[in-house]
């Protein structure tokens, strides 16, 4: 890849809108093309400015281009990417944005390997570890990934080059990169992320409905993340399914610590368990 | 009890150290006296206005107030009424901002009703829903009750005057009074509180150390209050133990669904959970 003076960014959401303003804002591209589904979307990141011309379909989607990253929801990743490769011209990078990363990976790997695409196009996978509960190019933030860690997956068959050019595109936005397998991502984000989102999920879930009232910042901290959108973490915990089992069963491990603590009355234990977490809570404060 | 025109906070940490400085800021009382067991902690609240005396001892701690706020750990709250109310002018009214009421509502109506106490001076259980994961009376904060709520929990034996006396205090701090039975607020808070510092620990503590470093601001915000002091939620946790078991089977037997969905790959359950928690995230959002 030569380096990068267009990018197509495919679904102008909340982390699409924020790529393509932060690129903008620091003047790193000539070109912003936004592509998508919703048109009335399209036209708010362009009014916002998240990016510089709407591309009508496909082909003009990726036309010139030279890298694409693809910011759709993680169910239909693989199903974009397969339709814009062909497409593109020879040399054009592809990256996405997706929350998981072995069944993306590895269905593209097996597409690029059946030679329908272009000299040189090639799919890697990131996941930037930022956003929040809020949706769509209005609360878009050139700003977002500042400080942030960006995931960078490769295949096995990827090339060191293209490795470097997509963290290179990610740290000119003010990331910081990480670099590990599909696998090794879809595993920890099962802890870090899928679980707690779960479990917030089943907090604010659980709470009866006539206590909600007396709900203070405690809870509004715990179950922030719940207010995320359904379809995408039912898609994003599906796609994990095996790994946020695993992260499931370990935390209904410790609940069950929990449980006995406080069923046998043991102050010490119950107090060893609010100090291991924590610890854990204090080094990882952000 | 008359215009209250001078307190005495016990314990000036966080919330003990705010509302003393909401009281000076606002102009409403002539004295703020400070009592506790840190001199290091009394001076720096005295230093950062919290309060314009350090009381040397129990009997002029209370000398000529006409208000007692007991703002210790919930394990020492009994204690420290039982040990001030003897020594206090007939009048004084002492209230508390312990996290949990039953026991401490219980034990000091019956030692109200002991006779030692001089005329007139009573306890009324309160509990401000403010603070947040720090300490001490250097991030006390004027404003940290307003439009916050505090529960107000009379017991049956308590005069209508003094309920009154002691909502318009927490009122005149800018907070919005709720008044409820002691049982009822540990039902409720076990639920709204307890149980979400109990998973958000849970959360923390069964995280691998090594996926600790790929955290974002969901595991943050979720994990958030597990930061707090693990003596005091553990005398809060095992004060309120039996509501918080219970909260906690409720909240095990939402997990339970969680799973059987995510085993059974069925994705209209799990949108349907996550839709529904959402539902009441967003309507209990402040």
């Amino acid at each position: 890849m030569q380096t990068v003076r267009s990018v197509t960014i495919v679904g102008v959401g909340l982390i699409g809108g924020s790529i393509g303003l932060a690129l903008r804002k620091r003047g790193l591209v000539d070109r912003v093309v936004g592509f998508g589904s919703r048109p009335a979307t399209l036209e708010l990141a362009k009014k916002v400015g998240a990016i510089s011309e709407i591309a009508s379909d496909e082909r003009a989607a990726v036309a010139g281009v030279d890298l694409v990253v693809v910011c759709a929801p993680v169910a239909h990743i693989v199903e974009q990417v397969k339709r814009l490769a062909p497409l593109c011209r020879p040399g054009t990078l592809i990256t996405d944005a997706g929350s998981t990363k072995l069944e993306i990976v590895e269905a593209l790997a097996s597409a690029a390997a059946g030679n329908s695409w272009p000299a040189g196009v090639r799919f890697i996978g990131s996941h930037p570890l930022a956003g929040n509960e809020k949706k769509g190019p209005g609360h878009a933030d050139a700003d977002l990934l500042v400080e942030r860690t960006v995931v960078v997956t490769p295949a096995s068959s990827s090339l060191a080059e293209d490795v470097r050019a997509i963290s290179q595109f990610w740290q000119s936005l003010g990331a910081r990169v990480v670099e590990m397998t599909a696998a090794d991502h879809d595993l920890a984000v099962a802890a870090t992320s899928h679980l707690p989102h779960l479990a917030a999920s089943a907090i604010a879930g659980s709470t009866p409905k006539e206590f909600v009232a007396l709900t203070a910042s405690g809870w509004q901290d715990t179950t922030r993340i719940a207010a995320g959108d359904p379809l995408l973490w039912r898609q994003i915990m599906l796609a994990n399914r095996e790994n946020l089992l695993a992260a499931l069963a370990r935390f209904e491990g410790a609940l069950a610590e929990w449980r006995e603590a406080l069923e046998s009355q043991d102050a010490a234990a119950l107090e060893r368990l609010l100090a291991d977490a924590k610890r854990i809570r204090d080094a990882a404060a952000q």
